[in-house]
């Protein structure tokens, strides 16, 4: 069977949700097709940390009103270290900027609700998706679901289909520019039923290796400790997971994590790729179909909205005749923000984590690292414009 | 012969001459013990960036007049990359704050004269130079000059002799904690005789690695390019040397570096080094016989100045029997200062600088972090306060 549209969305993530939506109210019609089904995306328990940017916009476009309700703004965050806690004022450094809690599966359950409610049609599990003449003025991408064979054509496809998804590999890789960077650590993530510890989120930095605690609701808490990346959590009974976190976090304060019965465990891996060929004839990439940052800068889904901030912009003008410059643009202006978010979660990373098998020299720098950041204005205030977020970049 | 001192001094750099004079101004003796000759130390062309708290530390101290009428307070540094040029105004970004290029050979010869003017003996060519007794409280150093045989009885030896001295080596290697890094780098030095090239401190990064423009003054310069630290100066003619420097700072603005006759040529390796063992019973020691930085930041010289700010002061409180805190929390004091030191040269190092065999990404991350820099009032405000350098510590 075969449907037209002006834009093919590969993808219902936050970055093809959103897109489609900023598209819809300029007028752009798209469909989007999704591997999984509805349940699963809404369903699938996720972290998020949304910036001051990606809040901002979905206010904009009128999708924040549940996360305004049920979210929670955080005007700063704690790096714990050598013992001792230490607040960055994200509010007070970024002249009033906060960053929200609010997960990444929330923000999908509200898109999806918004994109139906625009009536645009969402395929969900489909299947068998190709990606045919993208250099072609007639793209088209064909799939199966229900076992019966579909196709779109449209003047423009959207690869928002993450790392592992077909579209990045409809570019050809003779011509794909591909930087990857595979950390020597994986997050060890677990979900608990526990009282929060913590007002605000807490990076610890330990001989043992990195902590995250992050809150979720009053009566759920997720938690990360860094591990090898081939560990797993079958290795990791409760009582072994509570020990070694009270270990990490252990300080001069008295203060203590609070435990509760672990339902959710997990080992996530760390990396940082960046495919800086965005685009190719009429296919854009757009998220992490394009780009992976390690956790640990909570950029992910925000890089993905910058993106799309771009993308729809560029397509928009397409549509309104007014230029193919952003169109062509796109990738060059997308890539500033991207490579900012890289380069941060990378910091935050290689700050925050010791790896095996490195000088001891690195570890003093990294000391070093923690104890200006917590010492110096300036230091301070870098990290916190990069943490709540930098504006979304313009066109070129 | 045997002669008795309060302090006695190996080396006559600038941690020791300062150290001395520091000691004198507060009624306490020493003697300093030189393996060079007075020409030798005095003639020997080095570069040198004063940071602010050093340029007020040696007007405070009365050695700041030459200083003050012949050195070139610079109120800006330029990175250059990506073929333009971007200033960073320490002035403006530290409230008024300037670093002084003025050299280290003038620097010593300042303290040289200060330290003779004290009636403070300098024993010039000294060599066979040995520790003793350090951990007891009558300490002496043995030496040979002129084919005689000396010692030095005192309280406290002070070694200031350089990462190649025998003080550090005084300290038995169970308890020595020393950390250190090489870079897969040299720098290739050149002094000619040409105008300035720039009113600024140029510093340069480029595919093809690192350039420093620096100034001397109005006829001579001083310049380096990155280089295989393995590498010799006979491989590179004059031609080739002006080749590589333009073919790195090649920008897209017209400017062009200006040539000269060049009259020295050097390659110095860069390496980051620390010996956190800082004291071992009645030794003390301070600057480069304890901590080393690649030339990038130009923190040596500063470094030691905060090293012996904090030793004369620790001296002083024992002798007025005020207090041993402070000496002994001398280098626990002191290691706060060093390692702000030791990290920013490693940033600045390693922001600016190609290592082969690095993976693109890290490439990726270093251009993003100069674009970062150059655009974030917060990022260089944190540059420009690390540059000018950080108030010296009090004893903690």
């Amino acid at each position: 069977m075969a449907h037209k549209t002006q834009v093919g969305i590969i993808g219902a993530g936050p970055a093809g949700l959103l897109l489609s939506h900023l598209l819809h109210l300029q007028g752009i019609d798209s469909i989007i097709l999704e591997q999984q089904a509805r349940e699963a995306i809404e369903g699938t328990i996720k972290a998020g940390v949304l910036e001051y940017p990606t809040v901002q916009l979905l206010k904009q476009l009128g999708v924040g009103d549940r996360m305004m309700r049920e979210g929670f703004e955080h005007h700063g965050i704690e790096l714990a270290f050598g013992g001792k806690r230490h607040r960055i004022d994200l509010h007070e450094l970024t002249g009033g900027k906060s960053i929200m809690v609010y997960p990444q599966h929330e923000v999908i359950t509200d898109l999806v609700a918004a994109v139906l409610g625009n009536g645009t049609t969402i395929e969900f599990g489909v299947a068998d998706v190709g990606l045919h003449d993208v250099d072609s003025e007639r793209p088209s991408i064909r799939y199966t679901r229900n076992g019966e064979a579909h196709e779109i054509q449209c003047d423009f496809i959207a690869g928002c289909d993450g790392f592992h998804g077909p579209s990045r590999q409809a570019i050809p890789a003779a011509v794909r520019r591909e930087h990857l960077k595979t950390y020597p650590c994986g997050w060890f993530g677990i979900l608990c039923e526990a009282p929060p510890s913590s007002e605000e989120l807490i990076y610890a930095q330990s001989d043992r290796g990195f902590v995250l605690v992050s809150t979720r609701t009053p009566t759920v808490q997720r938690m990360y400790f860094q591990c090898d990346p081939a560990d797993s959590v079958d290795n990791w009974s409760d009582d072994r997971i509570w020990t070694e976190f009270h270990a990490r976090t252990a300080g001069s304060d008295g203060w203590k994590l609070k435990e509760g019965r672990i339902f959710q465990k997990g080992i996530i891996a760390m990396r940082s790729f960046v495919c800086e060929t965005m685009q190719h004839g009429r296919l854009f990439l757009a998220g992490d179909s394009a780009h992976i940052v390690p956790p640990t800068g909570a950029k992910g889904l925000n890089l993905a909205a910058g993106d799309v901030v771009l993308l729809s912009g560029a397509i928009a003008d397409f549509y309104r005749g007014a230029s193919r410059e952003a169109l062509a643009g796109y990738g060059a202006s997308a890539l500033k923000r991207i490579w900012r978010g890289e380069h941060f979660s990378w910091f935050m990373t290689t700050m925050l984590h010791d790896f095996d098998g490195e000088d001891t020299i690195t570890r003093r720098f990294r000391r070093a690292q923690l104890d200006y950041v917590v010492s110096s204005r300036a230091a301070a205030a870098s990290l916190a414009e990069n943490y709540v977020g930098l504006p979304f970049e313009g066109p070129a």
